[in-house]
């Protein structure tokens, strides 16, 4: 209960440090039946893998993953599939400079405060590390919706000001860019901004936006477990987000209702459609049938090599530069484990839904 | 597990529909030694009372509550503390107009594709009268909060682009005027735009800010069960909200490392301070003891009296215009239902941190 | 989390104590579309019911079921069904001789050991009361049990050592006389020793079997959720139960593997039988297709009218008799118990069967 | 939630197979600081251990743990506990013999009537090599329950109808002899038995009793989650277990009520004592400061090297004689996995319990 298991039919447990033997999780709760190899999953973990651009940290890791079990002759058994990727480069190296310094835009402080001490190797716990376990399984996640017409798709879409524009809009686009944005002169004009800030030794934040196709209506549960209102803890539980929006979000608030709803229409053959998706999939917490359409914004990342003024644990003032290997932007390597997350969600919650009726 | 469930260690369940006998909640978890009476839950109902100004819907409720259990000689015993709200004015209508169709913006068609039927009669468990069992829940978590010495506000931010502005933030004004603004003159443009939506049978959303005082650090739990994480789903599962922020929110995601980051301090009294907070009060899913600020936008009122176009059950495109009583914006009546959820959120994971260490 | 939820996907809460202004349960997650009225409650309750016997507490409650919600024109709607059974014969009476002693065999020294005082009219949250919130959840349970054949039955198989003779097995039986006991040899034989208990202020216990006819194959999950293991403690919850079995029970651990041993075989038509059931229906921990069989020992009737030995809050040595209204014997209004927790756990598992394959 | 989750403060996850690549545990939950090393696991998985005596199976698995997070210089860190246990000698074998034959007293009908098809080598998931983790995991529940001077001793009470006698009781012995028998007359008269059912190609069964010392009254929920219906699902969910007691068990269903009750007393000291044990150290279901007593009784070895009886996938009777490496008798191996269970059970509900008062 301590915040490491996710999901309630489809649940995970994770584990895993920054600088300890590796991370992994175990999902309980995969049906039987279901196609899965090592390959499948490798794919999911080499979109969030460092060392791919000049835009991400220099730590080297393969971070290849190995199933553990649950698996028999190629398909799930229904049995708990437990997963691994060890670490492979948790140098050596001297933490007394800050392991008991309360880094700014961390939560170094706030473990210590709830712990009594924390493993200070590189955050510990609380690295980027541990959303290796998440996109393992969420890779298995989308396996499983896939079986059932279900895609997910996340990208960047944008970095600090500078923002995919719907015009230039090209999902192919994502793959051929370092910055995973679907629109090559944002993607330019992002990569721009990041030099000038790592060149000032700051950082950057950015939206990562994320569609859901093929999703049937009547998914999600009335009241505290609606659609949407999983899949924002599960958004906001990855490190450094800070806000949430489906559909419209906030520019549904200076909307007048007549803009707002969105109308359905049906063109004879017994579906219902809708003329415009200003909800994001979802009303009243329920999949309406339409494409789900999700944000979440990501603060810049916290590590930077200036000055700071922070506090240690001794409770004095002190002065911190974070030298480290630090991305100097996560979003683009941030946007496979939004993916992870909303596909982990609605894989629970289709699975949940198969009780809802006698 | 099919939603109306919510909390681990202060665990809810609330039942009712809007036309039903009522609505309810029951409290397990809830410590014993709690000193609770019905007049600390009837505050807080009173707030979200419909009738109490031009604003609300006509719907004629006294929302008395009733403690059925867990309360023994004025203090709780640690068993479940149920408690009940009857409806009064569940006045017998004529549905055929409705019953068969899909009203834009609303969950019915959601939950026919879930459930196979729905109760039809003023959106059932749908209803915004749902929210009556979370405030009760939400004021026994306030009460025990107050032990602790947290408090919970909440107040309505903006209602369409009208927003409240920080030279003129008076929380006290906040229970003078019918809309529920800490600041008279935004009240007042706010009031002229509903005027305007209200005489073109149109409706309004807007922003809710809560904050939380008195937080300790070290509440919530690293990767999946963050502090901000919990809020977010508390707070995105209220019916209507579209979008939610911690701290800057979607503002960080344009922000510098070195402009985001907040310095810590101390003025060598062993308490450790922030010089800002852009965190909102959580880092790395965990407080740290700071000012908890945190925003949800409404989007208007789906219920307007407009012709709209929909599709019907039998799968024919049909005109609707909605009749009932609604609320032609629903954000100051939401301000309470907010602070409830937070407040259930937080009394939770400051037990659960009972467990942190041995 | 206090122990008043029971349930994964088919979940209940209940609340209310002995003297207080009732006890209730609310259900979430029953599926939508089954038919269901206060009257299909009531049969079960009234099989709990005091006052029908000379064996049973001279308490005087109807115990009048009103469900509150999630039932819409005679069917589940898929959301929380709340009933509620209000106190009737609270009757105010003198407490100061209980109060503050801790009554040998029951939890009062527990409680205030827990929670540091308690509700100490009549057992509060520890009544046998507390079981109709059981039965009228059950009753529900059963009716989903029986749209998929599946029929839960329990009577009393011993009081004392008085035990039903298999050659003399009359299920008819059970409903004829209050003792529950499906043999009318024993039933005499029982009541004998039950007059003799009550003329010497003493009090008799007992076990109770229960029966699941037309189980399917495959339901119970492997390692901890195993059927067994679920049954196990949904039984040992009921107050006064202090042994469980399944099949044989303890028998088998007498038994040679040869014996112990169920032979499957099939007539060629497809259906995978056993030549006996030491099994008790259950293999690994999964149901094998053939009848359930459980067990639970009752101990006497704590409260008993003689002198007693104990110790005060103030931990003082002291001398209590117990002098209100108590059963002779607890088994005869306990086999309903059995049944209705006995199908909450299977209809819980059934459900979650569900998502076993892809 | 396909039931490989257990507790719900101190939760454990585990994984593995009997053929697969290994078997293992991840506990969320533990709380930080606790002191904790490797070798405070093994010394728990070597009493489980294959291979200590002719009367377990000839398997050769040094069983060896590895912790692979949530140890930081040389303490718990409150974050996950990651442990496996390589599989050595899942040695290539043919299969085909059993791989479509449903094994009499196994769940191979069950997985396959639930999941459409099973890991056949060795059991799979089902394999009694799945509680290395619940050992594992035990062990730590342990270090942290001796913290608080709480502990737990399992032992075999009986093999077949070999029973140690109370006068005969040495605790020491139980670790001199292989069946872990605190008896020695006792275990000679089960060698002689077990030799004997080895020689008929069969196999026995046998009770675990287990005693939990230093429990302090006031620990477990009334209603549903009493300790001992917690106790009753821990133990019950070990595979072979068919029968559960706490203190007098089936016996006190014999017995009075004035027999049955266990006076309360004090010495002037403050602390309350009781005369007898009949409860087994729990009344309503919470802990009253005496010693836990609970049994278990398990099954015989269901694989036996004799012919018999079945049907195999293709719905055909066939014969089947059992030729791989067995235990004759389980139970020596068992009590190890009998005190993990009950320790797990315990240190979950008194994490709870912190959450009791204000």
């Amino acid at each position: 209960m301590a915040g490491s298991v996710y999901g309630t039919v489809f649940r995970i447990m994770t584990w895993g440090e920054s600088h300890g033997k590796g991370v992994g999780v175990t999902i309980d709760g995969c049906p039987a039946g279901l196609a899965l190899c090592e390959e499948d999953i490798q794919t999911y973990l080499d979109r969030r893998r460092p060392g791919q651009s000049r835009y991400t940290t220099a730590r080297s890791e393969s971070d290849q993953v190995e199933i553990l079990s649950g698996v028999f002759e190629g398909r799930t058994t229904g049995t708990p599939i437990a997963m691994i990727v060890r670490n492979m480069d948790q140098r050596s190296r001297d933490y007394s400079a800050i392991m008991d310094v309360y880094r700014p835009g961390h939560a170094d402080y706030g473990f210590d405060s709830k712990y009594g001490f924390r493993d200070y190797r590189g955050g510990g716990r609380s690295s980027g590390r541990e959303t290796i376990a998440r996109v393992a399984a969420g890779a298995v996640a989308c396996r499983l919706l896939a079986q059932y017409g279900i895609t997910v798709t996340a990208y960047v879409k944008s970095i600090g000001v500078f923002e995919v524009q719907s015009a230039r809009f090209d999902l192919a686009e994502r793959d051929r860019n370092p910055l995973a944005m679907p629109d090559p002169v944002a993607a330019a004009e992002a990569s721009d901004f990041l030099e000038r800030m790592m060149a000032e030794h700051d950082s950057a934040g950015g939206v990562v936006e994320c569609l859901v196709d093929g999703m049937p209506a009547g998914v999600g549960e009335p009241v505290f477990d609606k659609l949407d209102a999983c899949l924002a803890k599960a958004v906001m539980s990855i490190g450094a987000v800070k806000g949430f929006e489906i559909g419209d979000g906030f520019a549904a608030a200076e909307a007048r209702g007549s803009e707002n709803n969105d109308s359905f229409y049906t063109d004879g053959d017994g579906k219902v459609k809708k003329r415009t998706n200003h909800s994001g999939g979802i009303l009243g917490g329920i999949s309406d049938g339409s494409q789900i359409v999700l944000r979440a914004a990501f603060k810049p990342t916290p590590s930077i090599a200036r000055d700071q003024q922070t506090v240690n644990r001794m409770g004095e003032n002190v002065q911190i530069a974070i030298r480290g290997r630090h991305d100097p932007v996560i979003v683009p390597r941030a946007a496979v484990v939004v993916e992870a997350m909303t596909a982990l969600t609605i894989a629970d919650l289709l699975l949940m839904n198969r009780s809802a009726k006698i």
